[in-house]
């Protein structure tokens, strides 16, 4: 057996920007993202499947807040975990086919995974996720007073909520994922960058409405379990400096050196390409071989180095 | 260790019949759940945890339906992959807490849980099992015409959608969940009966709009995954014959021969007492060493043969 790959999944892998989500359209995308990963499989290797969640958790608060006068919303973290089990399963059905389409024998599990972090991380003092559904004024004061939400105004669409995006500090279901995916199980895990949790001072721990980014999460998860790599799968072709002006400069290697020169010199967008090579570059920080950002139609040539950009330590 | 348990807890152990199923009455419901449970863990088990999820689908299918001109609605078999998400999570956490207050070092994890079923299954010819909200006839017959649902009359309340409730053929994840259960970790799984799904002639598995009863579904994966012992945890003393009437009498033990005559009398009543017998008998039959039906907040009792029914081979 060939050592196992953490993979992370882009938010556009199963729900499109320009699409409502709809089951049909949702498991379409999957197919696709499974087929590209498949290939990952046929090479040999475990692996262990992240995701996003946005839009599906999107949806179910959306459904919450229509159907708020006959049945209780839940707390952001159930929602999370609830998308976890819709993604998990669409996913670990699809994978399952695909693999026996190839003729590959290997189980795909899904895990409901929760991501420790620190109550009192600074995240907490700034949110910055915009969450759910688009509020007219009246109905965001109103949320903010019964519920303590923290609201902002987005300029076109109305006011959203918006919850701190802290740190990962450890994968709580890490021990169980590793035992699974050294014996060649392919686990999907992490769905959403995790459920939030914190421990109290009484070592209890308790759901937080909070999102953690998933490339960190993955990150922190592929260094626990020991990956051989940090596969960040997403629709760029490579990390490029100067990303979209004339002098775009596409990277196919970046040493850990590179990597914090390009972050410290404000290279890559916040929310979106920056994480992603932090992510890369603390797994290889953490003693991790290789990590690779690269589009997910053609995974297995990144994982060859044939696209997208490797990191490595020097 | 000691040989693991596989426990089916009752639709009532997480949301009561007389609450609304506020996150908070979920998580107090399982709080007690989870303490009595941990009684079988401090006894040296591992337990498979498999539950219902009555209560959450429905409200799941009735966000849907409020929400369902601005989020499209999912499939039956996507709403239950959410419950389990959800369910998973909330008993994952608490377990986890309640093991640690007593100084136990187990792992706690939820699965994602398949229950293959046959597409030609004769419970399709006859859906019995109602879910979610009750309709007006004139939404009924909407249902009918653009979605196919077969609704049914419910003479008090409306109009519901009712589905089959299939055999279970095998649980797809059984061998993950063996192999994690070896491991002694306690395992939250097939939540709801599991998600149904069938194989077509090609091979693939497609999701299926049905419900599988959660006691005979519980009884496969305690059979496949080699458990010592299946324990239905409800809210009666013991398996009554004549139950409800003044010669009611309570059986402290059941052989396989005297269990097989009490059903062909009718002792038992159908989507209640019956499947919890039939499942017991099964497990039996299928060579297990013995199972239980028993009130959950004396489960260590149940297990020593103080409480509840014990059922064995003869």
């Amino acid at each position: 057996m060939k050592p196992p790959i953490v993979v992370a999944l882009g938010g556009n892998a199963i729900v499109k920007p320009n699409q409502q989500g709809t089951y049909q359209e949702q498991l379409e995308a999957v197919q696709t993202a499974c087929a590209a990963m498949a290939g990952l499989v046929a090479h040999g290797h475990s692996l262990v499947i992240t995701h996003g969640n946005g839009p599906q958790v999107g949806n179910i608060l959306i459904q919450q807040e229509e159907a708020r006068l006959v049945v209780p919303p839940m707390p952001l973290d159930a929602c999370g975990a609830q998308s976890q089990g819709l993604i998990g399963y669409m996913i670990q059905r699809t994978m399952d086919n695909e693999l026996r389409r190839r003729g590959i024998e290997r189980r795909v599990v899904s895990l409901v995974t929760q991501v420790l972090v620190d109550p009192d991380d600074p995240a907490y003092g700034n949110p910055t996720k915009p969450i759910g559904p688009y509020y007219t004024p009246d109905r965001a004061k109103s949320l903010l007073e019964t519920r303590g939400y923290r609201m902002k105004e987005d300029s076109r669409r109305g006011w959203r909520r918006v919850v701190p995006s802290p740190e990962p500090l450890g994968i709580v279901e890490s021990q169980a994922i590793r035992l699974l995916v050294e014996r060649e199980m392919i686990i999907v895990a992490l769905g959403g960058g995790g459920i939030p949790v914190a421990r109290r001072p009484d070592g209890q721990i308790e759901g937080v409405e909070a999102v953690v980014d998933k490339d960190l999460a993955a990150q922190k998860l592929a260094s626990e379990v020991g990956a051989w790599a940090l596969m960040i799968l997403t629709d760029v072709e490579r990390v490029a400096l100067n990303y979209g002006r004339p002098d775009q400069y596409d990277l196919e290697t970046i040493t850990l050196a590179e990597g914090r020169r390009h972050l410290a010199e404000g290279h890559f967008a916040a929310g979106s390409m920056r994480p992603k090579v932090e992510a890369c570059l603390r797994f290889i920080e953490a003693g991790g071989p290789v990590a690779m950002i690269g589009p997910l139609d053609r995974a297995a040539q990144v994982l060859h180095g044939k696209a997208g950009t490797r990191f490595m330590a020097g």
